[in-house]
């Protein structure tokens, strides 16, 4: 099956020259894919501080598992990533291969299998043969003669993805410049039998492991826990953070605590950084024709003018009104009643893009149908929601839902 | 726009004749519609009990506001329905639109205007207007005139419906037969524009209200609450029960109390119409191509099962899966992971139809791709899922995901 690009495909890649600290490996197994790279090695410097958040899937896939009981650790030499095969549902064989292949690579990187994090995207429920990927370890651990971009190591994590997703940041510590890489994968929680979204980023910056990990578990909740294609959960999500430290050697202090002045503008990078990545992936999303924002206020606090957000971002009927440029806010109010949160029927009101549609529990009096459906053409559509109970804010974003993702999801047969 | 009609709308309607202490009035408003019934009368004698659940939505519909109000009464006189606008989202003058129908309804049948049940189902935000309705009253009201059939009934109250939608049952209650006739509508949980799903039930048998109410919240959970179209709820979802009690006149004893050992056979009989009616409406979901059941059994508790099952009901990526005809158990295992609920990797099971496709945490060794291809080209397709916890069991209906929804509700504008 052709996939047909997204609309919202980046005219311009940022710059992305090599990172201190870390090495990048791309290969190709053959197993499924012809004709490109399905294995990402990234080599990392001793010392690379680790933080991770992962699905909260009650069938987790066997590299995640792997991944989170490593995690307290802190320390990582090595991540390895195959695409094609979720290696999930995969029962003890799963766990076999998770271990072979943090084995071999742990050997060939003079580390400890625990330092190996690994990630799979792909298939869900056919075994993983770990053969064909430690293969290529021989060489893409082998310094200096296998160096990739990090355009190829995006592109190789890459399944039913229709670009690439790179963003990039950096931060001045104490006059020292450090810099953040990102690269993500993923256009449906689950694309066709592929499944998970997965998110790595990168830098030199000298961060010690409980800070990184305080300040991901902090910024993925407006960052990847703030967009939805579809409501489907993967049983791999994976997002990593990877600081190799080695800006040090350029003078740059070392930050290991939260309290630390230094950590609020890395905070910040880290945070756009992630936020780009994420909305990278929405406007990969299967099908999608249009880009929405969702803001919500006034609810009873953050946490619930999240759950109202994500109630109207993953409303079927909100993401089909939205493709037929229909600006149908009554269904917006149906995703705000269903929600279950607290509103206010007669304080709630409704803005698409600039224009008030809905207020005081009624249509606005000045409501103009033809300025709704003219803003509705838009490519980007902005839906802000007031909810009048409180002081709650939160902003989630999603795409359309067209006959692209029927398509993609259904005309199909594994 | 031309809607295809639901592969499963029946053959056959069941055989409707006159039900004791009903009567029935259908009336064109013109408002809308063209050509068709838009308002439904139900005139009751005296002495009718009422129940009724309605939308758990923090935005209903005015008219919701007002049955849930006098409820408490337990005494019914007349049902008022129209369909085309739902009164819902429409402030004050909603308010006063209900009170105004309520008040006009109860002049002419000579009750209080506590005893009259409305329902509105249409579009949302634009105001009502009761005039159009309370006009076709005189003639509605007027004894013996007017008398519609049970079928004309089903039709008047149906919107995007393809096909009516009516359940019958009879029981022996201590040799005296007694009759029960249920009508619905609903084929998304709004369609476009269109929202709710409606359903009434009416029954000769006397049986006070306490016990009909009680009745109603046990069985609605396995039916109506058991459906799902596309996740999404209306703002005026609603069903009654009322039972006139003219059965009393045949020597049918009264039943005032659940502990009454008669109710039993009442309650059997009401849950499987209530499943009926419920079935009928995801038969006829927007776009519908395949009917799903949905059993998940090993759960922590009953309704952990139920929260599994809607999960995967609710899941399109399960929903697409089953359109295109592809045996994709890998995202059962994904929607049952996203549940949230404690299941055991290593014990899950999953079933479609007669075939045991993954067990004990990977794919069964028994796995036949081309069987499980075969089986997936029925019109009814079983999944099961076994969790392997605990005794919890729970079972859900609900259709494909497909084109003809996206274009139903997408493309398309208002």
């Amino acid at each position: 099956m052709e996939l047909k690009p997204s609309p919202f495909a980046p005219e311009d890649l940022p710059d992305m020259g090599p990172l201190d600290g870390f090495r990048l490996g791309v290969a190709s197994t053959g197993v499924k894919y012809q004709g490109r790279n399905d294995v990402l090695v990234v080599s990392m410097a001793e010392g690379t501080s680790v933080a991770g958040v992962f699905t909260k899937s009650k069938c987790p896939s066997a590299p995640v598992d792997w991944c989170k009981r490593h995690l307290a650790g802190g320390a990582a030499r090595a991540l390895v990533v195959n695409a094609s095969n979720a290696n999930a549902f995969t029962g003890s064989e799963g766990e076999k291969t998770v271990l072979a292949t943090a084995q071999a690579a742990a050997s060939v990187a003079g580390a400890q299998p625990s330092e190996i994090f690994l990630a799979s995207t792909g298939v869900i429920g056919e075994p993983l043969d770990p053969a064909p990927i430690t293969a290529t370890f021989d060489a893409l651990f082998d310094d200096g003669k296998t160096d990739a971009s990090w355009l190829e190591a995006a592109q190789a994590i890459m399944t039913t993805d229709t670009f690439v997703k790179v963003a990039t940041a950096s931060v001045d510590i104490d006059g020292v410049e450090v810099t953040l890489y990102g690269i993500a994968k993923g256009s449906g929680m689950i694309a066709p039998d592929m499944a998970t979204m997965l998110g790595f980023v990168f830098t030199d910056a000298p961060i010690g492991p409980e800070v990184l990990q305080k300040l991901l578990s902090e910024h993925v909740e407006t960052s990847f826990n703030a967009i939805t294609v579809d409501s489907d959960t993967s049983t791999s999500d994976t997002l990593m953070v990877f600081a190799s430290g080695t800006a040090k050697d350029r003078g740059c202090p070392e930050i290991l605590r939260k309290s630390d002045t230094r950590v609020a503008l890395f905070s910040q990078a880290l945070s756009a950084l992630l936020t780009d990545l994420a909305k990278s992936v929405v406007k990969d999303g299967e099908g999608v024709s249009k880009f929405i924002s969702i803001s919500v206020s006034g609810a009873a606090n953050d946490a619930a003018a999240k759950r109202v957000a994500m109630s109207i971002a993953n409303s079927p009927l909100v993401k089909t009104a939205v493709a037929g440029e229909d600006a149908n806010w009554g269904r917006v109010v149906m995703a705000v009643g269903k929600a279950g949160e607290a509103a206010d029927r007669d304080r709630l009101a409704i803005w698409f893009g600039p224009m008030r549609l809905a207020a005081n529990g009624q249509r606005d009096p000045d409501y103009s149908e033809s300025a709704a459906s003219e803003y509705m053409k838009n490519d980007e559509i902005d839906i802000r929601v007031e909810l009048g109970v409180g002081d709650g804010l939160a902003t989630v974003w999603t795409c359309d839902l067209t006959h692209g993702y029927i398509t993609i999801n259904g005309d199909y047969r594994s």
